[in-house]
């Protein structure tokens, strides 16, 4: 492995560092330290445990390995604080995190500035090529972490009968409310509908270029696609609930099996986060609650693979394969409602015609395709190889990103996965014809 | 109902109310606010809850009805502090309250305080027979709730991995210490188990007298008893150690055939709390872990009712009925290692002979009866019906109090009733002779 | 224990013997080898099941030890078909007995001669004592079993889509017909309710004199009773519905805790067995599906104790305890709806005025008592010392037998018990006034 | 659709109908009434249910819309076979199967006489071109049935804890002796791994010719393939034993993380229907339980996926894909191991060399593909498009047959599925060189 790393590549990686950083700590501002121990579901975890897990991958994967006399900062978080690295150490079982109390908010603090001192040592001694590129791994590691503590949040926050709202309105009176009114989002009105052709053929899927990249984008290899025609924006939740409306979630002949059983056993009838009130649909937000009438032209999120499916059966179109999302955005400046816009919900678009938007954001696009390893796909070596190579069974792709995606983390190859019945990330649909 | 009450039974009341209330918080002082969210198990709550939940009783039941013109502190805590009287009002399910991020502990404690105000207003005032009765009612209910916040936290610490204590030794660093050493038991040796004779016949069960007590304590009946001779203090956990040893959690026939199916599920090998490292017994208790070697004498506890009556089997004894144990302690002070006592865990006892010990405190002593409504037992009116009547199946009645019930709240007539396989509580086992 | 038995006795024993074991094969009549496979919840065992677990008794706590060359039938059944006697032998799990096509029919027949012809040769030889006393227990034994195999039989019927009847009316079409339309139920009149009053005081409760009892009803012992008055007869289908109508099934305020959470768990609304069909019930019985309209005047069945609570609070009443019914039933002669009967579901009553009426047979009856050991009880020695008593915990009495109970089989001193959410034996209410 | 079709082909499928039929009754000629109701576990169902249900297809799919004045044979079988086609009428839960006691075997026989009777009516009438293609895919699904019924039986047979055989040894005793000993494998010795190379490229998958395929094969489509070196054989007990000998099922990093979940919710060590006496392993087959050391070079069987990766991953190899499994298939003649050579166990194989062996029964093959429709696959029209699309969720693909498919039923683009934790099936592994 090469050594020799340009300054300018340090600085670039040093900055992302603090930047990815500091912005954890900027997303935490608006919960207290109760707020942080909450673990609504068992997919989720407490936001300080995503705080500590964080400081934790940069410890164990980097400061332990690579900086001289690194003194722990508590001989438990080693253990404590592994996700599920076997080959690294034991770990507690995930349902167990809602249980750590101590260590305290300010321990846990303490612990990031702890690990970020000795990532600045090794930065300022000149680290080498292998250290640079775990730190690099260390900040898309905690970006993606930055995601689940927000999506986490906003379960936590549904499952509390009080409903209290992430982001509050300008002008609102403080702590004491617990309810935020409805914000307003951008209604750009209703495009209609199109679709943008491509030829398909013998194309290169894959990472390809300089940068960063999991070694689930790897390697770049061919596949052969058929000509499609893929939507030109995201399906909405007026579509969607057109859907609801005709009664989509009383047909089984829509849905495939697995999709039916998961729907009646936990009786779905409209994506998570949506309750009917007195025959009106509300739609629960990092914003709070607002009416479906305020969001008819934003895209329909929350939905999991099934439901997607299911929309794409009823509409007489399909999902589209990963190989063609990723032909289809290959190339495209990263531009979109991604974390960064701040907005932390999916929002209408403005523009027409048949130009592709929101490829970028808004909600991860469910694809048709199971996560499966690449031809010759090979894990990274050591324990970091069991990042993502030992999720592929039983998950779907999903790309794109989402509003609460940081724009430096995605890209036209980023393959993001999850279990078809999965519903709590920002998760949505656009469609190809069949 | 007589509404003549006199001005001693009024103060006395004012202030059994305001000390049970701020003891409410002085147990809360070694919590942080994450702390008091964690709620570990199905039968625990987090102990912010309890705060909560304890205040809900006083607005509900007396200031609702009694304070003209009260104003609630926040229109949702009616139904969100309810447990579960379904007369009163809809409640989340329990396992919901582990959510309660918001109210934060600050507005928890105004609650408590604007609750606190109320009564004070309703006492200056002068308050009615039912009112003062209520009260009464409010502040034994409180006292329940202190042992269970006691207990839940027990299990809170004991689930974090950490295993954090709740008191710390003096002269021990502060709080950036998570683990405390051991602490020092009393040691009075090891008394020769004796046994007391009792006559039996037919005699008087319930509650007597003019004080307060429970809708399940009465009516006061008659019941025959059979002579019986009950062991003079509990089983130690020295003696419960060589009923491991003898192979008693592998030997079927020494057990009720739920308590093997219990055992078998939840693959008991010893009580609650007890962990084997290294070949050696440890027990987890409210000051952290200590070695079996230092709790010899101390009486077992954590164990759940088959454990005590297979233990009893084994011994060649049988449990008392409570009927027998309400007998036996029926006229004694009520002195020993409660609550009062601030050594939260159960110790040894001084003295031998065949004096009766350990009647109150220390632990909850498992009986041989089910908890049955007694002949003529009515339910209060109600809403306050829901308190005890509702819970009469599939329980069994414990006796005594343990190290984590308050003294003033504790009686020969009192009956405790839990599940047979309860373990997080203080129970534990007393003898009587076949 | 005396050796000496008159010759009358030995042929009593040896002629309810031939009585028993014939009778078991007279119930499987109405019953093809696949119908005596089934096995349709998890208290239930298939008819082959039970037709060889109670020639397994006769064999293991008989032949085996007193038979002087006794040769097993089959090596493998002394394991495989106990059915929880730990300290005998290994057992399968008791949902594995669905498993058992192998041995087939046949040999469990063959299994049933081999067994009685070893029973007949201890017979003519001049059985000792002890012999004798255990014969009369698996006679005993075999009856339990009598009532298992009709109420399991009922239960697989019931589960099977097609909803087979056990009985055919006369002048019925053969078996290509699986259907059977509602045969005459005897229609004495609704007799107008009353009570029987009885003094109470101290009286004597448990087994006395000179026949068999099982453990559990020993020893005889004192228990002090309240005056208290009696239903003269079982509550009513028509009854019951009145409850139903009334929102019985609806009103948390009228049910144990434990039970509306049963309720709710298992989607209640009417006892097990009944279905509205377009608005009206009908009941499924051993003579197919009946309409409520036409049973309205015989008990109400198939209730779990829950109900037969929440049934009795709703109507200002109460159960009676054991030791109340016990009282009441002592000393009557032993006639009624019983399994002699060959009627196989409770019926209506002629007569009126306060006369007690339907103590035996037609349903058993809940009563207000956890099942637990009388005070002093010992069970039997050995193996068979797990008959009855490892199961005091968690279950309700019950009293009086049922339609399914051979007359020869109840006492007044008999007592059944079952968990309080069981609902597929004939099981109803008899109310005690408050 | 044409409807011109030659006698040839219509005696064709005339006799394949008649030939498939006859052989699922031959394949019953072992079993009792009693065998013929057991459902072991939730994937099986009984042998009656399979007989009864292959019989409803013909009748549901044909005889009811092609044949003029058809009868049903009983106006509750519609409902009551309906294995899972929503659109076509309701279907009773899939484990009521085992509460089927009625219809009674012989109304079975009679179900199947009186459709075959029905098939054979529209035949001699000379059937349309579509009724002689739903013949042929009620054949084919018939067929799928057999195999299912067969390894249902084996499950039904290992869950019996007698362990009874299928086949029985040539000159061995009756019904009465319930286990067989083993019978002989044959042993052609073990040959050296060999791996056959394939260029890859731009390929055609997907189903091509006249005759019949299943709706998942189309279309016929354009894939890219790497080239890739596929083992000439499977992968044998003796070689599987060798990665249990290495603790391969004690080390998570050779797992998916999804299947070191099962293995430890399961307690799995080695695989299906192996068991360890003392020391040594035992295997359950239809020939009764063998020994591994007769066993040694027979293709190990009932692995799951998740084995069959975890053994790649250990071997360092990898599953093919089903396009690669497809192009290596291609062309072959189908001979080997299957139903047809009633040997009912996966076998040994002859020869060595780089030839391809096995390809053909013995074992499905696992292949590193999810079970996903092809680009441009469209189900079939109406109630039969449930037939296969439905379940394209979370299943991956098996290829090749096994020695309980029959022959006539399996090609080299035929796709089975299963979810990835299955194992009742005859399921191996072949493997691919990284």
């Amino acid at each position: 492995m090469s050594t020799a790393i340009s300054t300018q590549a340090q600085q670039a990686i040093a900055e992302r560092f603090r930047t990815v950083r500091q912005r954890t700590l900027d997303l935490c501002k608006p919960l207290t330290p109760e707020d942080m121990m909450v673990q609504s579901c068992a997919e989720a975890s407490p936001a300080k445990w995503h705080l500590a897990h964080t400081a934790w991958f940069f410890e164990s994967f980097i400061l332990n390995e690579f900086l001289p006399g690194y003194k722990l900062f508590n001989p438990d978080f080693p253990w404590l604080f592994n996700s599920y690295y076997r080959t690294f150490a034991q770990f507690p079982e995930k349902r167990l995190r809602s249980s750590f109390s101590r260590p305290g908010l300010d321990q846990v603090l303490g612990y990031r500035q702890h690990v970020d001192e000795g990532i600045e040592r090794l930065l300022e001694a000149g680290a080498e090529a292998e250290v640079l590129k775990r730190i690099e791994l260390g900040a898309n590691h905690e970006e993606q972490h930055q995601e689940l503590l927000l999506t986490d949040i906003l379960h936590a926050f549904y499952t509390n009968p009080l409903r209290p709202a992430y982001l509050k309105k300008a002008g609102q009176p403080g702590d004491e409310e617990l309810r935020t009114s409805n914000s307003q989002l951008r209604h750009p009105g209703h495009p209609a509908k199109g679709f943008v052709k491509f030829e398909g053929g013998l194309v290169d899927v894959g990472f390809s270029g300089d940068g960063f990249c999991y070694d689930n984008e790897l390697p770049r290899h061919r596949a052969f696609l058929e000509p499609f025609a893929i939507g030109d924006r995201l399906v909405t939740n007026g579509e969607f609930a057109e859907f609801i409306a005709d009664g989509g979630y009383r047909q089984p002949e829509l849905w495939l099996s697995a999709g039916w059983d998961a729907l009646e056993q936990n009786g779905w009838r409209a994506p998570l986060y949506w309750n009917d009130v007195d025959g009106n649909w509300q739609l629960f937000t990092m914003h709070g609650e607002i009416g479906l009438d305020d969001a008819m032209d934003a895209p329909v999120s929350h939905v999991s693979y099934f439901e997607a499916d299911a929309y794409a059966r009823w509409a007489g179109m399909r999902l589209p394969t990963e190989a063609e999302w990723e032909m289809a955005a290959e190339g495209r400046a990263i531009e979109g409602n991604l974390l960064d816009s701040g907005e932390l919900r999916p929002s209408g678009v403005a523009g027409a015609g048949e130009e592709l938007k929101q490829m970028w954001g808004d909600c991860w696009e469910w694809t048709a395709s199971a996560y499966l390893g690449y031809p010759g796909f090979e894990p990274l070596a050591g324990s970091l190889g069991e990042y993502n190579g030992k999720f592929m069974s039983g998950q779907m792709v999903l790309r794109g990103g989402s509003c609460a995606t940081p724009k430096a983390h995605i890209r036209s190859s980023y393959r993001n996965f999850f279990q078809p019945e999965t519903r709590w990330q920002f998760s949505g649909i656009r469609l190809v014809e069949k």
